[in-house]
């Protein structure tokens, strides 16, 4: 066996500060405490990647922790060692007989970022605990009111309070994005240059990808690839069937890899020795719009003005009913995350924004066009390109 | 290139009766419509395997509709032939119209299995919408109940309501479960025989039988492939790591195949080369424990009977302690679903109820044991194995 280790472990990486990051946090909550219960949030604010476990952020930094398992003791003390680990599998009981030893979490519900609606009514000294409107559902949600009535404290739904802090991202975390982009595009160049050919299916070119991905060093895949050949390249998030490469084939190939936790997110689409003047025409109209919103991609804009940019573009061009989707989204921890780059998304883009520029047109019979980048904004106020490769059409296959 | 092609295309599987799932769940629901939105549910009563739908049910099967939005208006096509499609983003407004129009929902709140608390009051004659209390957020439920405000209609969270359905596989989701133990078996059965020896690393052996897999016909993985080694498997969700094998490691391997939709779950644990004493004799109680709980399975019983036999087994050996995990779980389209193979519960099994046996012992600084299969509950009153192999303790590796 002479498997490549899998892993980040190859390319040292900055660490990641985590206590800042709960101190950030925590200023934004005005004394209330939060249960952390979205797993990408929890290892956010913790390193601690296991699959269950809850952050407890605290009116000061003594308070936090992190709460698990019996499964997770021995992986937690090394996932978050500057953290204290509470081992119980009821998060919320430890919850509330913190808060309640605690005493009064200060602020009001009004003062919270984004609390929701139908939470209990503030009432002066009553104990109050925040949790995450957006990840506990709503039987977990009437539980826990349940069991904090019981005890006399208030419960506080919270939304976006961790996302507002990772939609900018810190240097620790591009590095680990930039990483993971940059396996990618090698990936999919080797993809393209030495596997791609007429014959080979859709299936066979997705497991040989996300198979070299990992031989890069990569952990897993942010997402399961995309491979869309010929007609079924009209269909945005087509799944890699059996269908073989045939010549003249349009090709989009949407992947990334996944480091430390971080995702990657990248699509070029090719022709398979050649394509035709029309899907020519597309790629050129989809390649200026791609360009456009990379261009409107600045420190101050709104991501609403880069979907505006690529849009325009592809709308001039009269595909603007073939372009499905919108133009692109943040990316980091979660695949999807803030910002939205869609029509009128007020979301400015500031030093740390990520998000993808993807705009596509898609042609039903025909085949489709699609080409993303990952950026990020940097310091001198232009976005940084993390998937750096060309943007010509190229013809692959021979 | 001669890769294989990736997914379960090979083997012909019986096709699934969508339709008769949804006759069944609406049987459960006294005339109440329901939006059906966790992916997996949505998934199992219409086939939509796309990342962003959601099933309508209405109280007569000419109701029911698959809405999701225009990437998918291609796929859904495919994967949901007999169901009426609904191409709109917004699911809830698509839902709200057609309770609308569609007038009074029958039943009341209390005649719903697991109706939250919560809810709106139940007022007679207003159209009534129910919606999935364990899968939406507790925001998205204050959105979707003002929503519903405005248009008159009273909100009811169900919990459970397809959950139900989903814990007695049909005989197409037994034939799906049954390829995807048996891809998983024979993959690491190669694993042990061709690939462990000491020097290769814990991440080289989780990519080589996630390679194997897919190769063997899966379309992926069930869950990140645990290989632990050594002291490492003391840990039961250990991640695969950059740790070579030596002579005389226990090795834990807990992994599954992905099979359209359906998970595998399989954990053996061996030697490699040669087990100490200490090791052999842990062995010996887990394989014990193992095997009791296997043959408490039988139609009748309660899955907290399984646990109670399995974990008996253990505690007269004097390691109860360090067994820090339930027995087991239901698999299915998810990898953890009802019924929880846990201390005192009362969860009956039927014919078709699917489970996992997986005892384990677990020792910081020395290592673990654990030993896990993958049943469902037959016809005859007793379990299949569908992971069918060995129990026997295998030193491997020369």
């Amino acid at each position: 066996m002479t498997v490549p280790p899998r892993g980040s472990g190859a390319v040292a990486m900055p660490p990641m500060d985590h206590a800042a990051r709960r101190d950030r946090l925590r200023g934004s909550l005005d004394g209330l405490w939060l249960l952390v219960s979205a797993p990408a949030n929890v290892r956010y604010l913790s390193g601690f990647a296991g699959s269950a476990g809850h952050v407890l952020i605290g009116p000061a930094a003594a308070a936090d922790r992190v709460v698990t398992d019996d499964r997770y003791a021995q992986r937690v003390a090394v996932d978050a060692p500057d953290l204290r680990a509470t081992i119980d599998r009821d998060a919320v009981g430890v919850a509330l007989a913190a808060v309640v030893a605690g005493g009064t979490g200060g602020g009001v519900a009004g003062g919270v970022a984004g609390a929701v609606p139908g939470g209990d009514g503030a009432v002066r000294g009553r104990p109050r605990l925040g949790v995450e409107a957006d990840h506990l559902t709503w039987s977990a949600a009437q539980d826990v009111r349940m069991r904090a009535r019981d005890r006399d404290v208030e419960v506080v739904g919270t939304t976006g309070a961790v996302a507002a802090l990772r939609a900018v991202k810190d240097d620790a975390e591009v590095a680990r994005l930039a990483r993971a982009c940059e396996l990618t595009v090698a990936a999919l160049d080797w993809l393209l240059a030495d596997v791609v050919a007429p014959g080979v299916t859709e299936r066979q070119l997705a497991v040989a990808l996300e198979r070299r991905f990992v031989d890069l060093g990569a952990d897993g895949v942010a997402f399961p690839s995309i491979v869309a050949s010929g007609p079924n390249a009209a269909v945005p998030h087509h799944e890699p069937s059996a269908r073989p490469l045939e010549v003249g084939d349009v090709l989009t190939v949407d992947c990334g890899a996944l480091v430390d936790g971080y995702h990657a997110d990248y699509t070029r689409t090719v022709g398979v020795r050649y394509l035709s003047k029309e899907l020519s025409d597309i790629y050129e109209v989809v390649r200026a719009a791609q360009e456009a919103g990379r261009r409107a991609a600045v420190v101050g804009a709104t991501a609403g003005d880069v979907d505006a940019a690529a849009r325009g573009v592809v709308e001039d061009a009269g595909f603007g009913a073939r372009f499905l989707h919108g133009t692109g989204h943040g990316v980091g921890l979660d695949i999807h995350e803030a910002p939205a780059v869609a029509k009128g998304s007020g979301a400015a883009l500031v030093v740390g924004t990520t998000l993808t520029v993807e705009p596509g047109v898609y042609v039903p019979g025909l085949g489709g066009v699609r080409i993303e980048d990952t950026l990020v904004m940097r310091e001198d106020g232009r976005a940084r390109v993390l998937t750096d490769a060309p943007h010509a059409l190229r013809l692959v296959g021979d």
